[in-house]
């Protein structure tokens, strides 16, 4: 069966974030979403949308973002309809709030909610579904919880190393070893991973809980120049200043 | 029947260079092969390389770069048996020399080679084979002679605006709409495209060739500050001093 998935990868490069954008070819509408989108490259990812002939219906979040300000506030200024959505355990404004198990459709194509937190507490992962439909292999959308040969801090906003532990291998690792990893950062240019990969040569993850534990207790990080203003526009879908309009 | 391909795309952030890993996975060996390595990233290639459990024998470049020093001499050194590729228009060092219409195996899949002079005199376009044991949709690793929604520039080593548009238009516009574009850069973030969009939206080679001509004609860009740089360099395989190594 043909994959009827359209998918981009996009990056911007400030805060080396991925953007995700899928959309169904085979509906009518060509329904789509996007993941992570970032408020400084919103007009790129548009212009690409309305290239491709799409529909876009959600801008979605796996977390609130730290290192830069989120595009879904901006977007739903932009093109009526959308509908912003964020985990609900993220307690930050949204149209849509998922839970895990959720189900989030553009067309025949849906993602599954996952709650991955320990690098944020509402830190979700968005897996493509499961099925002859569906893409093949799987995708997982992992945020921060997972990154290629990395993870996010837990130090910050709610996070926790023995929460990231559990989430990343009771959620993650338990996947098909081929569904494909795609993370909302990479600083060292690699675009995908897979699970198998991760689960063998991430050099963080792959170790045993205490080890991890105790990496990520010595980070010794620097403060994130973005949080102070990212992490309140995020909360409002970012865009402080016009609340209202969310 | 299943795709056989092992792919990556790796990005390099300086120069917003894209090299390329594709393997045969259901070949015993998973002989593999880079297109455009860059020198700075040869160790996060070779690393990756490995962690696949691949067998690299080619290291290919799409044309003589003047962005950057090409990683392929660089490679060679590291991993005895591997093979330089380049056309054999560029009048570079390496290898092994192609020309158009040859085929670069790599187990059972193979990369077609075009000419696509314009931006250098000895570009080329690699496409994945034609057939049903081929990825499908098929994948056109174009270098610089056509960018996402642009293209390399034409005004050094030996450029032709007139060449450039012939090339795109009789080379890469002829190739199904489906089949993915894979430029050597991208300055805005996007990873890849398609023939079709391309043929639709690329703002200077949908144009007529007059038109297209004026563009470039007109871009006023500065003096690539790599070019005395990289160029005498990649001309040997990006190792100067080590001649007698290629």
């Amino acid at each position: 069966m043909p994959c009827k998935l359209i998918f981009r990868q996009l990056f911007e490069k400030e805060s080396s974030t991925y953007t995700y954008l899928l959309a169904d070819s085979l509906h009518p509408d060509k329904p789509a979403l996007l993941i992570d989108p970032v408020d400084r490259t919103v007009d790129r990812d548009l212009a690409l949308v309305k290239e491709l002939g799409l529909k876009l219906i959600y801008a979605i979040n796996t977390h609130v973002h730290a290192d830069h300000v989120t595009g879904s506030g901006l977007i739903k200024t932009k093109v009526p309809g959308v509908k912003s959505i964020i985990s609900k355990a993220s307690n930050a404004k949204a149209d849509l709030f998922v839970e895990p198990g959720d189900k989030i459709y553009i067309g025949d194509i849906y993602l599954e909610v996952r709650a991955t937190p320990g690098h944020t507490l509402g830190c979700l992962t968005y897996v493509t579904g499961d099925g002859v439909n569906q893409p093949q292999p799987r995708m997982a959308f992992t945020g921060d919880a997972l990154l290629i040969r990395g993870c996010g801090r837990t130090d910050f906003q709610g996070g926790s190393s023995d929460k990231l532990y559990d989430s990343v291998h009771s959620q993650i690792f338990t996947l098909p070893k081929d569904t494909l990893v795609y993370p909302a950062h990479d600083y060292k240019g690699f675009t995908v991973s897979t699970v198998g990969e991760e689960m063998l040569y991430n050099p963080r993850l792959s170790k045993d809980k205490e080890t991890f534990k105790n990496i990520m207790q010595n980070l010794n990080l620097s403060y994130p120049k973005m949080i102070d203003i990212a992490v309140p526009s995020n909360m409002v879908c970012g865009l402080q200043e016009t609340k209202s309009d969310l």
